[in-house]
């Protein structure tokens, strides 16, 4: 089939899927997601998914009830269904349970709920630089979790949309924390700059492979908290996330930036494709 | 019937309502809710939620269809299928839509979804007094939104109860902002004091109606943010909201609070008893 969608057992295409009312989902947003890069029906970084997936698990005090042997079956056996090697999106998302209304947790506790869908992902090629804006960073101090309350993000992102730009840019005042649905580094000066990870910002999975590939060819990693100013004077802007991989920017608020060292980008890029064939044997 | 659930149309048992999938609530949390208190088939105080419920989409950009005169011939001919005159709940929520998950809004549009339930409530007596938790306030700041996204909210909630207490106290560093379901005040030298009304908390209906009283009753209001150690030191602190009403606290993280001024305390819970009495013609 062309999308698959699953619910607690069962699955569905992704349109007519139905889910319960009172998953707490509904009233609260209380769960977590991940989202995972597909191509030849195999998922790629999937370790780092789930590493992430049951970390959000545990600080949301979700105890979820697979283990990764079995939550990858579980995903490996919906990819399975779709019927294109192509590139595709795994989403999976998991909430507290189902339960009449009430904040605090059902009790005695009730057995999460696991929400999946796989459908076909069209990613714009990495050579085509971005447009970005800035937007200030409103959203909770939770943002280590990857969680499901968005609307913060949401909000950002139409911002992006309606200028006519790829991405937001969330910064706390003067610091930049990373972006609507990804992460972002500056170089400068030959090193690779990024902030830190705390509660300010999600742990993502490309923004790692990027400092990795770093790390493995030389080029200093600084993961320091950095300015707006300064990353409007940088040499490169990077942004990383699942479905974009690594884009780098050629304007940020109307203002041009970076693409002073266009073969460094290149040399990333291909470092993190690189990675993926081999992962994948693409 | 003894509960009843909408969604965009159809009814059911709460328990047995489904909605899709795709609503963006299920992936971003992306709506706004109404919580009111209803008695012998009648919502108290409905036009201050639709007040609210509208304001909230106008600050979310969702552009609801339904005019006041509709939402409330709806609401109340949910409320008329419930076979009791007792105290219930009616709840209320709108979705920005149901659309492919994809951050920004869905364009062209989508019309909005609403989904609203009624069911018995069981409100403690208010001659309770109770005890609170403080926690550090880690919430977005668009608290003056009534949004579907609450994690902190829940994770708040969960303490208190853990703790053995009715409700949790939200502070930023050092200043008071709301509580975990409600909004709080202290009367200290004759004055109430208040949080004012911006992005750090929401504009309670109950609240409202204690300002409303203090006005008309020669109390004098203070709406300034007050701090952890003067609410400690207060001669009552009071939390009001929706379903549990105006409750005054006799402790806070296990220290006494409050119960200096227990006459004015149940002239203010009379004052509201009253208002309900009276609008609702009891």
């Amino acid at each position: 089939m062309n999308n698959i969608a699953y619910y607690n057992g069962k699955t569905s295409p992704i349109d007519e899927m139905m889910i319960p009312m009172n998953d707490r989902v509904v009233y609260f947003g209380d769960g977590v997601y991940e989202v995972a890069y597909v191509k030849n029906h195999k998922p790629f970084a999937l370790y780092d998914h789930l590493d992430r997936f049951y970390n959000s698990c545990r600080m949301m005090s979700i105890d979820f009830y697979m283990n990764r042997e079995e939550l990858t079956d579980l995903v490996q056996s919906l990819i399975d269904q779709i019927d294109t090697d192509a590139e595709c999106i795994l989403y999976w998302q998991c909430s507290r349970g189902t339960a009449p209304r009430k904040h605090y947790f059902p009790n005695p506790p009730v057995k999460p709920n696991l929400l999946a869908y796989v459908k076909p992902l069209a990613i714009p090629p990495m050579k085509n630089r971005i447009k970005l804006i800035t937007v200030e960073d409103q959203r909770f101090f939770f943002c280590n979790i990857k969680t499901l309350n968005l609307i913060p993000n949401v909000f950002a992102s139409q911002k992006a949309e309606e200028a006519g730009c790829d991405e937001a840019i969330f910064h706390r005042g003067d610091m930049v924390t990373e972006c609507s649905h990804g992460n972002i580094s500056i170089i400068k000066n030959g090193a690779l700059k990024t902030a830190p990870l705390n509660n300010l910002i999600l742990a993502g999975t490309v923004r790692k492979h990027l400092l990795e590939f770093c790390n493995a060819n030389g080029i200093p990693v600084d993961e320091t908290p950095f300015k707006v100013a300064e990353m409007v004077g940088a040499d490169e802007v990077i942004v990383t996330s699942t479905t974009t991989m690594m884009r780098a920017a050629y304007e940020i608020d109307g203002q041009p930036v970076g693409g002073k060292l266009p073969d460094l980008v290149e040399r990333i890029q291909n470092g993190y494709v690189e990675r993926i064939r081999k992962e994948l044997n693409l």
